[in-house]
Parts: C-alpha cells; sequence; structure tokens
C-alpha cells in the first residue's frame, strides 16, 4: 500500500472571517495536491477562528452546514480529504469538533473534542462523549482527535486499540506548553505505534500565543517533518509499510496486560 | 515538607557477584549519604547482574534472604533507604523484582516486575501480578515499576491515581532505546505530574549494550539531573512543594473522563 502524502496547515488564518479562512484553505488545498497530498488536515476552530469569545456561538453551525458544503467543494477542486475544526452547533449546544470530508465532497468523520481545556473552552462548548471517531483514506485508518484531548495517553491508547494508523489532532497549542508539541506528540506515536499529524495555529490570538511546532511524529518516535512557529504548510507522509515494519519491532499492543489497568476506567 | 534527596546509582557493578555489588553498592551508599540523600535507587537486577543466564536461577532468593539482609545492613550503617533489584525466588517461580529497605532496615516494599521484554526475561521470570506496590519514605510516597513496565502508559497512570509522588524505576535499557531513557521517561512525569526516577545499567553485557542516561524527571518534564552513558552516582532532589504547584497548574488527574476510558482494561 503506498505511504499516504499528509499536508498539515499551520496557520491561524483570519480569525473571526470563515470567508476569509476559507480562502487560506483553498490555496493550501491547491498547493498540497500538486505536491501530491491526498490530505489535508488543519487547526482547531480554523474554519471560524479560536479566541473568537462570543463569536464561537454566533458562528458554529451543523455539520452538515454551509461551512461543511464549502469545505467539501475545495475538496472536490483539489482532490484530496480535508480535515478541519469548527465550531458544531446541535440544537442549544456547541461542541469544539473536526469535520473529515473526503476527495469526493463526502462528509466521512466528524469527532466533538472530549476533553476541554480551562474556562475559556469550558465557557462556550459542550464536551463530546465518543472517544473513538475513525475513516479510511487512501486505505490508511484515520483517527481523529482535538488538542489537549492528545496530552490524555488512555485517549490515544484507545485509538491504537481500535487499529488507528494516522492519529490527526488538530490544536490550538499556546505558551507555555511547547514540552507537548516537541516530546509529548513524538512519544504518543512511539508507544502507540502510529503516526500522530498534530497541526497548530500560530502567533498571538486574544490572550493566547501560539506556538506553531506542528509535527508528523512517525512510530519511531522522530518526527518525519516538523514546522517553525509561523505560518507553514508542512508536507510528510504516512506510510504503512513503515507501520507495519515498527509494530512488529515494537510489540506494545501484544505485550499489554489489560488485566492490571482496571483501576483507569 | 523538605525534599526528598534522591541517588541514582548508575552502574552495571560486577555481573554474576554479589558480593562484588555489595561493595559497590556500600560505596555508593556512603557518598549518597554524605551528599544528604535520603534515598539509594540502583538498576534492575543489580544485586545479581542481568545478562547472566542460567545464574538467575541459582543465585534468586526470597525478599527475606541473604541479599535483603545484606542490603539492610548497609541501609542502617549509611542511614539511607535503598532500592534494588534483584531475582526473586518463591519456591520453583522466579520473579525479576526491586525491594525497597528502610533507613533502618525494614523491607518497606517488594515489586515483582509486571510486563516482562523479550525473550531473555520470558525464558527465566514469572510475570508478577500486582500493579502498584508503594511506600513512604521522608513523606513522600515512592512507587516502584521496573524497566519495560514504564513504557506502558497505563502502568504509571495507575500509579498516579494511587497518589505516587517518586517513581522508581530500576532498569536494564539497551540499544537502540534510548528514546524511552530521553523523551519517554520525561513524558510520563509530565502527563502523570509525578518525579520519575530512572535508574539504568551501563556498557556491554552478554548480549546486551545499556545506554546509562539515568535522570529523575520532575512534573514539569524537565530532567532535573541527567547521567550520561558511563557509571555515575547522580544525585537530585524530588521537591513535594514543587509536586504541589505543578499540580495546581496541570490538573490532568482532574481532567481525566474515566468513563470514556473502558477499552483499555
Amino acid at each position: 500500500m503506498p505511504p499516504l502524502r499528509t499536508a498539515l496547515l499551520q496557520s491561524s488564518g483570519s480569525p473571526g472571517s470563515v470567508a476569509g479562512n476559507l480562502t487560506v484553505l483553498d490555496e493550501a488545498a491547491g498547493r498540497a495536491a500538486h505536491a501530491g497530498a491526498g490530505l489535508l488536515v488543519c487547526p482547531e476552530m480554523f474554519l471560524t477562528g479560536y479566541a473568537i469569545g462570543e463569536d464561537v456561538a454566533r458562528l458554529a453551525e451543523p455539520a452538515a452546514g454551509p461551512g461543511a458544503d464549502a469545505v467539501a467543494e475545495i475538496a472536490v477542486r483539489h482532490g484530496l480529504a480535508v480535515l478541519y475544526g469548527y465550531p458544531e452547533r446541535d440544537g442549544e449546544r456547541v461542541f469544539n469538533a473536526a469535520q473529515l470530508i473526503g476527495p469526493d465532497g463526502t462528509r466521512l468523520a466528524n469527532y466533538r473534542k472530549t476533553h476541554l481545556f480551562g474556562p475559556f473552552e469550558r465557557a462556550w462548548f459542550t464536551p463530546g462523549e465518543q472517544p473513538v471517531v475513525q475513516a479510511e483514506v487512501g486505505g490508511v485508518r484515520l483517527g481523529i482527535m482535538i488538542c489537549y484531548d492528545v496530552e490524555f495517553p488512555e485517549n490515544v491508547r484507545a485509538h491504537a486499540l481500535a487499529g488507528t494508523d494516522l492519529l490527526l489532532v488538530p490544536t490550538a497549542q499556546m505558551r507555555p506548553f511547547e514540552f507537548v508539541a516537541e516530546t509529548l506528540v513524538p512519544v504518543r506515536a512511539f508507544e502507540n505505534q502510529m503516526y500522530v499529524a498534530y497541526v497548530n495555529r500560530t502567533g498571538q490570538e486574544g490572550e493566547f500565543d501560539f506556538v506553531g511546532l506542528s509535527c508528523l511524529a512517525a512510530p519511531d518516535g522522530v518526527p518525519g517533518a516538523r514546522a517553525g512557529r509561523g505560518d507553514e504548510l508542512l508536507i510528510a507522509d504516512a506510510d504503512p509499510e513503515l507501520l507495519r515494519a515498527s509494530r512488529e519491532a515494537n510489540p506494545y499492543l501484544r505485550d499489554r496486560r489489560p488485566g492490571l489497568y482496571a483501576s483507569l476506567s
């Protein structure tokens, strides 16, 4: 099976402007497709911006809303899958969500962040209740989580047990937590024997100072690509053959002893 | 509460010679006590050596055997607690164990490795069945695991949930797994908000090439001290006040959602 070339759009776009962010996405999708990518991953809340206060509620829309249609149009036109973060409205509730659109425009999966971070997110969002959301693109099993979720080893382990090959993690990672991007994310890839695409925002936005440092971490714990702190389109491969060989050499999932882990749940 | 000064004895001692290893331990305990340490941690299987083949069975002894008496005498004479790795005999079974002796010579805790690594260990040892073993020294709650155990995030999380402040990890970490010592261990300390003392062997022993790189990792993910690849007595503090403040700032244990982790056990 050929590698899945993956593009990581490290950018904060235009916080508060959906139209502006769709323009950034369209341009990035064109460059990603030109580089042979089959998948483009955007940061947390990319469609609207993250630190947008009450605009979270105003701009929130259903999973099948106009934002999804616009992203689907971009995905089809450039012929690649797109994962984008957005505030999802479901009746009175708003979720911090990320939706995967296939290269044919189909909505393949929608994930609602289960582990909300800090008072800002708890003020605006309802936590999701489904820990593992997956879909397949190019023969690779993709999993989705968002930012703080990945800092809990339990969440990523649940994905490994469910067969995730490439975990997509839109994030809004701010100072002083560079350690998470630089060190924790590669460890997640190693200890679970999967790829992890960690895709961050950049620069100052409201009270937050986003650190960039997006990466595609491989199952050997080494990032196959690592961004700096500014806007960047990072492109790297997730290779199913390398993954298979690495799992053979590092049998963590075989050597687990689930009977000893009862206290965790 | 004052910090617990901790000494990490990075050394392979004299594989196959219990008397030789007790001499190395005695000398290290003297230096550790002189530096103000209240606790000395030795590598995996320090009492006998690790790659000693059938000597594992020949040198194995009960938790209350002559090795324990000799270590207790050293602990009392130098006035500090000692954790040492050894092959524990219990009838026909042999465990890869680590025992903690208090400064008064009391046997405070005995842990049997639950996650055996590779064909060598599986040939000689029975896996332990108790995931969390703890004891208190100087007001600090100590936990014990051994080597491969720490690579499973579930094991360390179980300790965090049980209140471990300082996790002691005798190890026999070999090439090409430097990533574990350098990167994974500090992440364990950060994600669980605890100290981790990872204490390794050195040099070539049988088929193995041990990498040293012992460390005392702090809850901010930064090793307070890090050894090189050769023999070394590393000394660093585990500070309960710093730990308390770090837990306040990084509320991973409060923010967990155990109801979502059922697939792990």
